[in-house]
């Protein structure tokens, strides 16, 4: 049986958004404790996570309140280290499978996230660089997926590990969010580019994703957009001035 | 019951000797094949790995020849998948153990090593840049080193991602190679960094490592130190002239 279950989490927070999903997938019950990424309140980096990102679970321990963390639980940072956990913590939840051979695949489609996705969305929505490298890491990663469903079939680490950044691309690039300059239409015509034909599969893919109630009831879309606006304000001011 | 295993390996790789540990902790039989890495059989890329890295695993499927590798073996790529995959199907091996929180332990340690050890031994023995970003990794993990043992108590894949990093390192600065000039003793000068009474730990870890069995059987220090001296040779021809 698993103890007490406190996430340190932002909703902004693509990585931080994985456990969530995982967490709402295997249908437990936990503390909930939102960090404000810009103003950590003092407690957090001593007490909890020393690089001072989300999200982090706290273990176990003594009943405390969450803005309280005691050092008798057990704290555990990164997202994909924290999904694996949820998964073993919960074996019935499914995130993964029982199969060796399918928990691989799973774990290869994270590793394809990881070193292609999460990249090509930092280099194109915040770097602003050439959006075909978007186009590539989509690609990469339709070509894991099977002719329909899910990555391995069934709901999995896998499409937790993708969902957060699928999201958060769509929704900024279709309020011409990003890395380049605004106003010129740049967002929505690399959004474009990514509904081409050519990839309809990971489109419907996408899809199932958004309908999938663990993501549904975990995507704050007003508030991770609210976010957005005043980040990529802030970006843009410095990089072609305000 | 596990089906046959067909390992795709090289000596001289770093990460295809992660995958040769676990089998060895696992006390499995399975066929090796050694790749070239500079000169790879023309069937490597269309019927094993398409991005022609080592290490990757054939399993299940007919019997057959290593080098006439069947469409009906499940191929399976990427180090640390693999680890894991080997870990689920051979968990009475240990190399991750029942408890979650000591398998989210492991997999930090993991974490730690790809984003610290890694590109570290990339950037001061290929590059030949400063190598107090060599000491700082080094650090980094013996910060999650318990006062005695191995990374988490019990040898586990954490041990396993670290080992082969850790043993070339050491090689090829005790040989002074690197991508830093020949003949000034610059190698041994940065091993005498790593062996700074403030490092005396992981030099302890290190021994520890060394005499555990998995490795000891798999490390070809002869064959690795040749590869590494012809490499060394060619990197150090182009960087500064022949
Ligand atoms: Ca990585």
């Amino acid at each position: 049986m698993s103890q007490q279950i406190t996430l340190y989490t932002a909703k902004i927070c693509p990585y931080a958004h994985r456990a969530e999903i995982a967490l709402a997938e295997a249908k437990v019950e936990y503390t909930r404790f939102e960090i404000d990424l810009r103003n950590k309140p003092d407690w957090y980096v001593p007490k909890v996570n020393p690089v001072g990102k989300v999200p982090a679970i706290a273990y176990g321990g003594p009943t405390v309140p969450a803005d309280q963390p005691s050092p008798e639980s057990t704290k555990l940072v990164e997202s994909l280290v924290l999904v694996e956990f949820i998964a073993d913590l919960f074996p019935e939840s499914g995130i993964l499978p029982k199969d060796p051979v399918l928990r691989a695949k799973a774990r290869l489609f994270v590793d394809a996230v990881s070193n292609k996705v999460s990249p090509a969305q930092a280099a194109v929505l915040i770097r602003g660089e050439d959006p075909e490298q978007l186009v590539q890491a989509y690609e990469a990663v339709q070509a894991l997926l099977p002719p329909q469903g899910f990555a391995i079939g069934e709901f999995s680490a896998a499409d937790i590990a993708i969902a957060p950044f699928l999201a958060r691309i769509e929704l900024n690039l279709a309020n011409d969010l990003g890395g380049f300059p605004a106003d010129q239409g740049e967002g929505p015509k690399i959004l474009e580019l990514l509904r081409a034909p050519k990839l309809a599969r990971l489109q419907q893919y996408f899809k199932d994703i958004q309908a999938r109630p663990s993501f549904a009831t975990t995507f704050d879309k007003e508030h991770v957009l609210a976010s957005s606006k005043r980040r990529f304000a802030e970006l843009r001011a410095k990089k072609y001035g305000a």
